[in-house]
């Protein structure tokens, strides 16, 4: 059969069964659900909207009968090519399995539709007087049900971990159609298997995730921040693990930015240097808790002894809600400093918390043989060792398989939140043995034999 | 060829390339490999003792060749037969392979090897100034791979988690003995599939964990608790929900003790009753925090403010370490009050947290249908839905499925952190779906194909 024939076939099967929101065919299709936010791929001849579970399931069982292989879509807005279509893939689309099902305050739980934009379910938690624990740039837009296939992270996973650890049961349909239904939201349940884990970061490989139980928190009622001058990296490691044992339970964030990215930054935004340029590492702290005058005394005094420990040079701590977004605004403005500088190279890398300088060193070098002239913006999580290591390059392919070589030879990964998706398929044997990606296509093989989910995203297709 | 033959052929194969401390056979084996903390089993006519990963995986693949089905074993502490040797299976026990590779403590990570203690971690957390957030009764026998094998959980869980939230990453032999290396222990890593997931839980059916890099946390500087007598489950509830709010960062133990039990127990322990008998309710709470004499502060006015409001009818709280002690004490001593009322039914059981109540009514009534003299004692951790539902009865078998089917009945599950093991295979299907059920199977096909792990535990052999 055809490429054309089998799409034909399979909107034959499909258009007894659903209405025409559920299929969009060739013109219907509009350009965007070629893209993610990376890049433009295929546009695909259809696009499938399933609106249940039960529609989804029929979707499937008629695509894997059929060997039709499909891209699953949900906001499309990825950064590492899992939701941008391939030739001859077919999209299916979550966009109109959208709301929000169930939030019990007791179990402190919310059961969502996989469609759902992550804000819907931030401002849900905070209705109800509680918290959701992950927030990333593209909360407007990014669909749970991404967030989850890709273990979205974000800047608060020392405090309340990645997507994996928000979810307290999935609903998933397996490439054959069946339904999987592990929704009960049991904190402690040892009841056989937990199957939660096989859809959590495996991009839509394994089965399509229609539903959610996600964990809430309780809403802090008190949140600040401090920018800090540090003299090195060392310095704020060693500032991190004395936070941790003395205000562990507050921390909910610890950015660091390098030197001339926080000078540049500042720069673009026209800003007077909130603590001065000219320190050996920059760094955003931020705390969340439940005693917000208590909880203020104590990163002072916390910070306080740093100063005068010498491993903190100069701070500025937030006094009001201003100041706060103040001192996040200029984290947040790397980014759009960085896009007015043009093309460049992103690496979103794991480092151990201990190799950092190690990793820089090696990865400057290495960088430096290759293209003399290459500049590279160095900044991210410290708390989890989730570098951003964005190069701007005339040499971009030999670049990224050296920054990756260097990641991997200090023991790290090539993408600690961003996935493989498409862009990285060719590097992640650099981190992972053949007999760990001879695991990961055996659960392929177990779960989707005819390989129709989201092919070649993670590994290569057979 | 004949179980027999087939013991017969495996030592053959493995006698050049083992020592004699590696192979224990007939005579050589002691009565304790057949047992585990719940019953005998069948003693095997061969232990496995392999000193090495590279060890297993030899033994793993001579195994795999032969089709000789094994059982796996650790400290043999599990409470539901899955390290309990069932006829015809060989014992493989890690036993041997124990000690602690590396810590850490910029990470906070530990790795050990699978058959460590638990109480070899804790304190060589301790000793490094962290912590190890999981604790439980076995913790001097217990193995940290059985303790994963199982996902343990103890009564810290609604602050730290169960074992499964401890595990930065795993090495595991599968049974055809190859090697997952899977051990950098990067807190935020989505270079491919999180392959640890297959082995946590899934007691020993899928791989032999060898080695473990576990999470480690702050050393909380101060822990205090509180023994609380309560008009009802509803009031602690109500006071759990609103001590989150307010002491969310410090609760580490919420659990809960009825009247009954509370009243007996103390009257065991010939201790006159810290709080008066006669409430709906007692409950134990603990907290554990950084600044020791304001969080010590904020629970006392938490407390204070829940008898204002009548959450709460009368409370001790703790003011030395004999006294935090003393009330632990009370908690542990249910365990050996219901051991001196001899045999009963023992069931562990993941209930919703809102409808406990409703749960325990159905119990109770279905108990009684069957046996009108059956008694019943509860308690357990609220904070997580984890209800211990003891029974002494004639009608075990009734009882069991009774109660069995009153929590799947209320959404819960039929074992919250015992496992299903051997013992609860017939009930699996009670809380799980067939659809879950044969996506187990399918796990289990992909990985051991042979069916030569713990063949029979979780769910039947095929």
């Amino acid at each position: 059969m055809t490429a054309d024939d089998r799409v034909r076939a399979l909107l034959d099967t499909l258009g007894g069964q659903f209405d025409a929101g559920a299929l969009l065919v060739n013109g219907q299709v509009s350009g965007s659900y070629a893209e993610d936010a990376m890049g433009r791929g295929v546009r695909p001849p259809v696009v499938l909207r399933p609106g249940s579970t039960e529609g989804v399931a029929a979707m499937l069982a008629a695509a894997d009968s059929l060997r039709q292989p499909l891209v699953i879509q949900g906001g499309r807005t990825g950064l590492s090519g899992a939701a941008r279509p391939l030739a001859g893939e077919v999209s299916m689309s979550l966009e109109r399995m959208t709301g929000i099902l169930a939030l019990d305050a007791q179990a402190q739980t919310i059961t969502v539709l996989a469609g759902t934009p992550l804000q819907i379910v931030q401002e849900a938690a905070l209705d109800a007087g509680l918290y959701f624990g992950v927030d990333i740039g593209a909360r407007g837009t990014s669909a749970i049900g991404g967030n989850i296939a890709t273990n979205a992270g974000g800047i608060r996973v020392l405090r309340y971990g990645m997507f994996r650890a928000q979810v307290a049961g999935l609903e998933v349909v397996l490439a054959d159609g069946s339904i999987l239904s592990s929704l009960k939201g049991l904190p402690k349940d040892n009841s056989g298997y937990d199957l939660n884990p096989l859809f959590i970061g495996t991009e839509g490989t394994l089965g399509v995730i229609t539903k959610a139980c996600l964990k809430l928190h309780p809403k802090p009622k008190g949140e600040r921040n401090a920018l800090l001058a540090l003299p090195s990296l060392s310095a704020a490691q060693a500032l991190l693990s004395r936070l941790r044992g003395e205000i562990g339970g507050l921390i909910s964030a610890f950015e660091i930015i390098f030197p001339d990215v926080y000078a540049e930054t500042v720069g673009y935004m026209k800003l007077r240097p909130p603590v001065p340029v000219g320190s050996g590492l920059y760094a955003v702290v931020e705390i969340q808790g439940q005693a917000p005058e208590e909880d203020d005394a104590r990163l002072e005094a916390a910070l306080g002894a740093a100063i005068e420990d010498g491993l903190v040079e100069d701070a500025v701590l937030s006094s009001s809600g201003r100041e706060f977004d103040e001192i996040w605004a200029i984290r947040d403005g790397i980014n759009d400093y960085l896009f007015s500088l043009g093309a460049m190279e992103n690496y979103d890398l794991a480092v151990p918390v201990s190799r950092i300088e190690e990793f820089v060193a090696r990865a400057e070098t290495a960088v430096a043989d290759i293209d003399r002239s290459a500049r590279a913006f160095l900044f991210g999580h410290l708390g989890d060792g989730n570098l951003h290591y964005c190069v701007i390059t005339e040499q971009a392919k030999s670049v990224s398989k050296a920054v990756y070589e260097a990641v991997a030879s200090v023991g790290g990964g090539i993408t600690a939140e961003h996935g493989i998706g498409t862009d990285k398929v060719a590097y992640l044997k650099l981190s992972r043995s053949d007999a760990e990606i001879a695991a990961m296509r055996r659960l392929k093989a177990a779960f989707d034999p005819n390989g129709i989910l989201n092919a070649g995203r993670v590994f290569a297709a057979e």
